[in-house]
């Protein structure tokens, strides 16, 4: 599943974003990166691969990320989730982990197994369930080097206000 | 660093249970295992094996175990603790996990990364800082299916309970 | 509740996975130990054994464990949840732990009553309501030394990563 | 080791009050059920029972307790803390139960472990290390039927009232 | 609202023990403990006292109780739960705290503040919810020193052990 | 002991605050909010008010502080903290609750107990141990209707931002 | 949207206290504080500020209040709550925080965010949604220097007893 | 206090990464992103800005934070940790959030303020205390555009990975 900003994609772009998740139950949740990427015009791609049922696959993705054009990988798991932290393992390009709430600990657990990595491999870590964050993040990161990117960025926050000052107005006249 | 039972084990006797842990700072605790491995006459090896800093070294030991004669795997790790996991994720033998107490969050990231693993993928956990107790287990999943090994445990169980009743008799006298 | 593979065990056979629970409402959980081991062909037992309200009878069936021939016990219970840890005082068995999810603490109190074991009397435990994972791993540990029971291991492994491909191959589609 | 109130207990007074704990690592913290019991003039007697290192004696001491004279029972442990619970499956007699301090999880676990407690078994759970508050609820429990306990109970509260008094005139005068 | 046990119990008879709770929505929870006490044939009387809505009355409650006859007090209520900790403030006698579950912190609120009373005040508190052990536990308390009631508790515990039974016989039919 | 604000408070200065804690053992944390009341020229008293210590004490302070002049309660307390929310229950006046740090649970006993008030009884929290900021908070209580005391409160926090400037520097300095 | 008394506010009104809140999602809890000022004749205002998504209006807002005539603010904010904090940052007015309760972790967070403010700024906070409690303490603030106000919030603690004690009445009656 | 290379940084270059503190106890913690920074030849600069004490400064600096170049702000604060997030709702540059440890809560309350951020605002969140990780992240960040920073990234896996290896040699050899 490649994402393109809809507009003016060229037919070849290469996804500068990967987003995997260790489970298709994650991909209700993850979906939302996407969906944000695709608002600010990022080129993407989407996949399952699971830490602990395709642990060659997982190595071969985290290692060839780099020749294959990605700049930054987001990754959701819950529970023991080992995914993001895994790929940071392999990988030198930025890893976006996403903590997915889980049945029985709301998230708690997925959010401590990625964010309390050891020095020396950091995992970018949102909030539990927070992959449009990640996918804003993933297009921060590209935006610390690319001006054009970084304007979508500033637009889409001013967009967030106004869309706040809308609701204010509402709740004034009473709505 | 080979263990054995310091009486009788023959020279060239291969390793039946493989203990590795994050980093070396996971010694003091790790330790605990070797010393309880040897009280029981089980022959282990103990080495560094870091799921994050050294990943493809995680992997060949974990799918060269059945091959070298392991028969259990020990892993201890601290914070987002992933070594048991992803051991268990690759090879087919029983994964004892032991979460490492943390400086933060004293262990609770580490049980919690260790325990909650998803189905398909067990790790065998133990207390935080349970060390002593991962050896004892894998006296005990060796015992399953040997009676010499077996007994052992119910000796060292013994042992434990006359331990007590010294404790007990003490308290008795007034000591 | 006797269990086999459901292909060519033989009439007579014993047990070698107990599966115990504190209570009929833990059923619906533990029944995935109990499904699991079907799958891999592993003989088992399963029947209620509560700690708190038959204390004399848990007593007895950890006591008899060996002597009836079972190897593995796995003990499912919730909250205050003693059963897994009292059966590992009693038998030299490997015991698996399996905290049931409770209402109120959704089951952070099970697992750490189950987990958090002294020194000298481990309990392996699985994640929270973990019970197909207690399954494998018990096959495991009768896999650790009977290579045919570690064979059908590899393959459910493969089978779990087999599933996992088919469903990146559906996400690829954009099913 | 026999309490008594010091002034004018008989020789041959049978303990009311069996305060029982796991290890006598435990000691430091239980010393102070022993303490106040013998402020407020209760016969006890104190022991170790481990639930997990000797469990027969566990069964044996809660099975006896009525049998000896025992009137309420005191246990306490750590960790994985199956002693009150236990001991309240076997006896009729009311169990208080001290969660001890754990060095990793500071007698949280303890703490879930004693008091989240199935129905039809309760233990009456005092706070973390809370012995002084066991042995003060075990007078009070046998003054709820004996007027002269209840009596000393309210002299205590009256001590301790004017303890704070005396405080509160300290800080009036700046001492 | 007076209890009875149904069967025999005087008309004149004076309640034994107290159960109070902090609001009304407190009842569907609190009402299992005045089940257990009838099944029991122990006289109770129940009521409403809300420490922070009618503090007065909370004060002459917990003062006039002795007068009145109460031997045991069970004090139920939820989040900041200060009705058992200031009942037992204020009475000599035995009192049972209740936490009741909460809809944002699931009773973790209410079971801190009420278990965790400062040294010289106790209050005997049960699990989450457990209103129907508080009640076993005030008819323990009652038994302790005196033996019709105590073995109506054995009995209410060969009873408990029967109803596992027949769950087990249930289970090993296969219904 | 009486504060002023050292400069020119009138002799028969009435108390503003009263500062109350639950034993004098919070003394070290709670002289925070003496100190800081005095820097602002607030009169206040302080003195020692045990919930379950002294209860009566407790009700009479609540119920004579508006008669006595005070205008706003601060209230600490650990454990348990039952002081803030008992006060708040009896007086009309604004209580602040500060939870004090626990042996055990780090105070976060202390915080749910005191924050976790059901709807009609608040109590003002601060943070644990945040006894200076409850001081502060006084203030800005008697600062809502008061210039003069707004006006301190506005070069206090100029301060504050003064003496991190002072930092800057010097870390620009490297020194 | 401005509240009065609905008896004899004046039409030109000044807000004495602003409600504030980080989302439209928050104002079912919210109404609760505009519910109770109502009740209690204080005239409001109440509007949508987002600390993240409108920072700039966030200082004008706390910049402003004082000028504009407002005298407490209440802010509600859910997650990393920052609404609260930033407000009292900047203003010298009392801010009263309430925690949102969150869907992963119930509102723990929000808690967290909002109560462990540093020292020199602090924020009173009120239970997880304790919106109404906010605004009762809100009204006590003004009561603190307002005997009008207080007059009516001692009202108010009578009408909660009140209402107990009807509720008392009717469980005696057996409705 | 600007950073370099330490080998060839040109004279005046100018900070890519802002490194920012809630305070000057944090710099112990914070400290290791410049070392590390420097270590990878990133230049930096360092300083504090509290959200709390200097907001106006800190709305400044999210503002400037573009026009002077930065390309990655990194944010240390503890407890209520306000800091990274209100950066982030300013600045369109990513932004990484420190968890400092605090004396109460270990750094839990820092950890859920900075990380539990609502859609559209994201924090890039690392570990309790994880400063040099931040550091390493903004290096990973500045390499997915520069090939040259992501070889550099490169070598120091290689270099984390070597470490290892050396510490596997010496416990191989027993020292």
């Amino acid at each position: 599943m490649t994402g393109s900003n809809g507009h003016a994609s060229i037919d070849a772009a290469v996804p500068q974003v990967g987003i995997i998740m260790g489970s298709d139950s994650d991909l209700p949740v993850m979906q939302e990166a996407a969906t944000v990427l695709r608002e600010l015009g990022i080129v993407f791609e989407m996949t399952i691969v699971s830490a602990h049922r395709t642990p060659r696959r997982l190595y071969r993705y985290a290692e060839d990320a780099v020749a294959r054009g990605l700049r930054v990988i987001i990754a959701g798991a819950g529970g023991a989730a080992h995914l993001p932290g895994m790929a940071a393992a392999i990988t030198p390009l930025p890893v976006i982990g996403v903590p997915v709430k889980t049945a029985s600990l709301s998230g708690q657990d997925s959010l401590l197994s990625i964010v309390q990595m050891p020095a020396g491999v950091p995992v970018a870590t949102v909030a539990i369930n927070g992959a449009r964050n990640a996918g804003i993040l993933a297009a921060q990161i590209l935006g610390a080097s690319d001006a054009v990117v970084r304007e979508r960025i500033m637009h889409f926050k001013q967009a967030l206000e106004a869309s706040v000052m809308a609701k204010v107005e509402r709740m004034a006249r009473g709505d």
